[in-house]
């Protein structure tokens, strides 16, 4: 388990009992997996410093999990020892309510486990995430990953890939759309590399132009400076579809007026504040915001096997385990090219 | 032509010059309008108050018109003298783009004629509406009305109906769906008479218990008390369909609870200032905020096929032209069930 900051900070309230973040035996469906890489989710920096409120410390953070089985439970038959496994945002679910027989455990009525911060469906078992060297999980919530991709780069995958691969398959974006993704940081880069891969006629909407270059790498046909007024007017109404990871306060009423006649502008990102929205915006043009949250076990599992076919990953800076709070400080100021990546066999060291 | 207040004040500031409000001779595509009913519709109020600025005087409110035609132009093929006609919100749009070509008028790019405190294409000319005995208006942008329904309750259908009616058929509304209607006013008691029609479960969302008798009579299953926290809490992530038609400020959030994972809300109604939106509403839940605006020509005229094949109309009461005034300080207390009518012969006595 990585110090984070948080947990220092509440470790020094609180001297922690004797506890163990790999609470449970390997039971019947169960895997337990070496994990080998965790991504860092710009949540886990949220939830570490309780800046949501309600973090629960102890706290292992890090919900993009890859790594190889080494134990299997009497009744696992998807997986086997030395298998590839990942693990995402939750490692349970109510398994019958409407929404997780409709394979959108991310919306289980009775509410998902988290993989950190959370809690097993007793709601009384708290959860570790990925910031450690194992795990364990009941398969049905274990992903398959392809073997032909660097692990250190299918991590992010869990969480930034399938946060933006989810709205895109939802709306059924692909050739012949014109589609804005708003942010290019750790889920924005992975928003691009689907849209244009989806076939979609892709831009990055951003206030650094500094990030064209990167965009066009990703494959973006341009930027829209979104500072620049007469930019931004250049594209009024013409975009079909606009998806944004800015999790700050924001005009969206100036995104909106991006959209054509029924176009969608789809959130992934959570300022903490209200944003101000003119349902004239709205009106005008029969234009829609959405919302989406990551993606169910399955939809998750088709995005690894089109990403293993398509040969997309995301863009990593690897480091070790106890480079993680600078890694916080240098993603504040969006310092990363585009999502760090945790070497958990740095903490065997 | 109706002294409204706006009007008449601006009549005080600067008298009127020599003025025709039937500025145009009957043209080769034209049919003139006797005028027989006009319905009285909220934003007649805001702007003849210029409540939303930029009105110009003199004005001639109305665009719910309904009479019949007393002269065509030597092109017309469309409509014969006596025929049943109707004009809505808008008598004119470029025609050639791509909304225009669409059949969504309502979202031309070149902007679409308003029927009155607008102008014509040639973007100088002034538009008159309804508040007056005759109306002259290019075929193309006149509908044809059922002859089996009353006159004074047709009226309303051209901006009330289309209004409710075109989202909940954009949006697929009928059968198995949860519906709520917010606000049971001019254009809400449309909302629940149409989703009703189409089989929709339908609710009215009211801040007024004392609507519940009215809302049942109009097709609603019941009402949820929005005021209520219990009767909220009662319907919770249960909705699949919300149609605000609220236009003064409100918690759009509590309404966005309602809906189920997959819910759409969408606004008909505008409030001047911005409301506050929590996009974790949306997020969780993958739910959508829509807007709408009317309706184009092609789906009024099904709007009203329908109408006269179901025998829907709207709720009015009927007023002769000096009750102007005093109908709209009673629509800003909601004392009209549903919508004031202005019977035009009036102005002839």
């Amino acid at each position: 388990m990585i110090a984070v900051e948080g947990y220092a900070a509440q470790s020094a309230k609180a001297p922690l009992a004797p506890w163990s973040f790999e609470r449970r035996d390997v039971g019947p469906k169960d895997v337990l997996i070496d994990i080998a890489f965790c991504g860092v989710c710009h949540s886990d920096i949220h939830q570490a410093r309780d800046e949501w409120g309600g973090s629960r410390f102890p706290m292992v953070p890090g919900h993009e999990i890859v790594g190889h089985v080494t134990a299997i439970g009497s009744q696992v038959d998807q997986f086997k020892v030395g298998d590839r496994a990942g693990v995402g945002c939750f490692v349970d679910s109510c398994r019958v309510c409407v929404n997780c027989k409709a394979d959108l455990e991310q919306f289980c009525v009775k509410g998902m486990s988290g993989t950190y911060n959370g809690f097993e469906q007793d709601k009384v078992t708290p959860t570790f995430g990925g910031y450690s060297t194992r795990i364990v999980v009941d398969q049905k919530y274990v992903l398959h990953l392809p073997e032909q991709l660097e692990l250190a780069a299918v991590a992010p995958l869990l969480c930034a890939g399938i946060t933006t691969w989810s709205p895109l398959r939802h709306w059924n974006i692909g050739k012949g759309h014109k589609v804005g993704i708003v942010g290019l940081g750790g889920l924005g880069h992975m928003g691009v590399k689907f849209a244009s891969a989806f076939g979609a006629e892709t831009w990055v909407l951003t206030t650094s132009p500094g990030k064209a270059d990167d965009a066009a790498r990703l494959g973006a046909v341009g930027v829209v400076v979104s500072k620049d007024a007469a930019d931004m007017e250049k594209h009024a109404g013409s975009f079909d579809f606009l998806l944004s990871t800015i999790s700050a306060p924001y005009d969206i009423n100036a995104y909106l007026g991006l959209l054509k006649v029924d176009g969608t502008m789809v959130t992934v990102g959570a300022p903490e504040r209200p944003l101000d929205l003119h349902l004239f915006s709205l009106i005008m043009g029969r234009k829609s915001i959405g919302g989406s949250l990551i993606g169910g076990i399955k939809e998750t599992q088709e995005m690894l096997d089109y990403c293993g076919e398509h040969g997309i990953v995301s863009d990593v800076e690897v480091i070790p385990a106890e480079k993680i709070n600078e890694a916080y400080e240098r993603m504040l100021k969006s310092d990363v090219r585009y999502r760090f990546s945790i070497d958990l066999k740095s903490m065997a060291a």
